[in-house]
């Protein structure tokens, strides 16, 4: 594995993988590598010639108030667990080398970046999609991948490469659970035992929905169903239960293919967050 | 030559000469072609292994009191001219081909978009840059064409490509001039005898400038030495005559590697533009 941090290193080395005909998988991360990372880099590995991993705490995505400059860092530690992953490069950039000038372009989300999480990180979603695309132009992916657990970044992400052409595919991972199907996340282990045994409610509430609204296309009854599961099993306060058309985050109508119900729920002090992906026509 | 008008069909083609390994040019116009495009087709041709000419009047970057419906259009007349100048692939897709969906994402061009021609046509550039980058992912040329004669929308593309990270290469394509030295134009037909022989006079008061900043660095110097030429030689109106860093289009400093100096000046009633970029260091 190589690790390369300045841009015309990379270049070197996408051109060599195309000029070979090679496939490119890319991982974007920003570092600080957990189960969820890997697996995406192992599900790149599975299905491409060169892996590219690209660790990189982006600044343009923090707001002023957020935790950019204490955000965990350790780049010996990632390269390690990359390796083991499988991937070929781990693209590890200054800030200064990602940004070195600013002509004042910017990318701009919609309406899909003014709800669900996006509504408390105004301008997050505009960082994003600033160095996803940057990224996408240096490692010139033949697929990139992301967790579905991010759901409403996959969704701006995707609607990017849709409405901008980008020639590559997104693969969109699935989330990774507990044998209860709590969502694996780094936070679980804030939860206390009694808060442990609540959480797995989330999930259920979200398939209590999915399965009512593939029955009845009702948007509100399949949302009160997962609220009363909510409600019942856990002492939780729920932030957001949604049922949007994917990827537009949109209110789904009847011409909608694909639903992204999803939700952010305190558990004590702890929020999770968690969400599925459905065709309405096939119940996937 | 084909023409293709999905973009199915061009993504066929385009997958087809990146197996081969083939160079890429692409030249992106909004038809009705004129000598300045096929100028451009042609150096493409010189350049590349397959020649790409997108032909698409784009609805974005017209504001809603400017002709996006009344804009010549000629598409028979075009293919016979771009294949003339050795195109290999005329790309002409209607609006609903390039823009089926809206999830609402746009690129906002900065301060670059705000002065010289930008200034009455607000919005202009934002969708000069959306339209761009969708054919930069679609063609996904080696090398990219454009006129220099406009030379601010050529800095803003250039900004983009810069800031990016497009995998591609820019390039710019001198202004044709008629033996006098005026930039050719549709609009010079609209000269009367009198203007035509007034009209040279906006290239040599650039030269005049360009001379003077080179052997001063004095910015505004240069520009008076420019504006007294033309009030002296001409009946004209100066519009605007400025000296900017290229291509971020801010004050040149000390640092300032390149310089545009850009004119748009009536001439009776008739809005001529002309511009010239040259590095400071070799003069050229």
């Amino acid at each position: 594995m190589k690790v390369v941090t300045t841009i015309q290193a990379l270049t070197v080395e996408i051109q060599a993988a195309k000029q070979a005909q090679k496939s490119i998988g890319l991982v974007p991360t920003m570092g600080y590598l957990h189960e969820g990372h890997l697996t995406l880099a192992k599900t790149a590995r599975s299905e491409n010639d060169l892996i590219v991993m690209s660790i990189f705490v982006n600044p343009t995505q923090f707001g002023p108030d957020e935790d950019f400059e204490s955000y965990p860092r350790d780049l010996p530690r990632d390269t390690a667990l990359a390796e083991s992953a499988g991937v070929d490069i781990v693209f590890a950039p200054s800030v200064e080398e990602m940004y070195p000038h600013d002509g004042g372009i910017r990318i701009h989300a919609g309406e899909q970046a003014t709800i669900l999480c996006g509504a408390s990180r105004p301008g997050h979603f505009d960082g994003v999609l600033q160095v996803v695309s940057k990224l996408f132009h240096l490692a010139q992916p033949t697929r990139a991948y992301f967790g579905q657990k991010d759901a409403q970044q996959v969704a701006i992400i995707a609607t990017m490469v849709r409405d901008f052409n980008f020639p590559l595919e997104m693969r969109v991972v699935p989330i990774v659970r507990e044998e209860e199907g709590l969502a694996k996340s780094s936070r679980n282990i804030y939860l206390s035992e009694a808060e442990r045994l609540e959480a797995p409610a989330i999930n259920e509430a979200l398939q209590l929905a999915r399965d009512s609204f593939l029955a009845n296309r009702d948007t509100a009854n399949a949302l009160a169903k997962a609220k009363a599961h909510i409600a019942t099993r856990t002492h939780g306060q729920i932030d957001y239960i949604e049922l949007l058309a994917y990827p537009d985050l949109i209110p789904a109508t009847a011409e909608t293919e694909q639903v992204l119900l999803a939700a952010a729920v305190y558990i004590g002090k702890t929020r999770l967050i968690d969400n599925c992906i459905f065709n309405v026509k096939e119940g996937l």
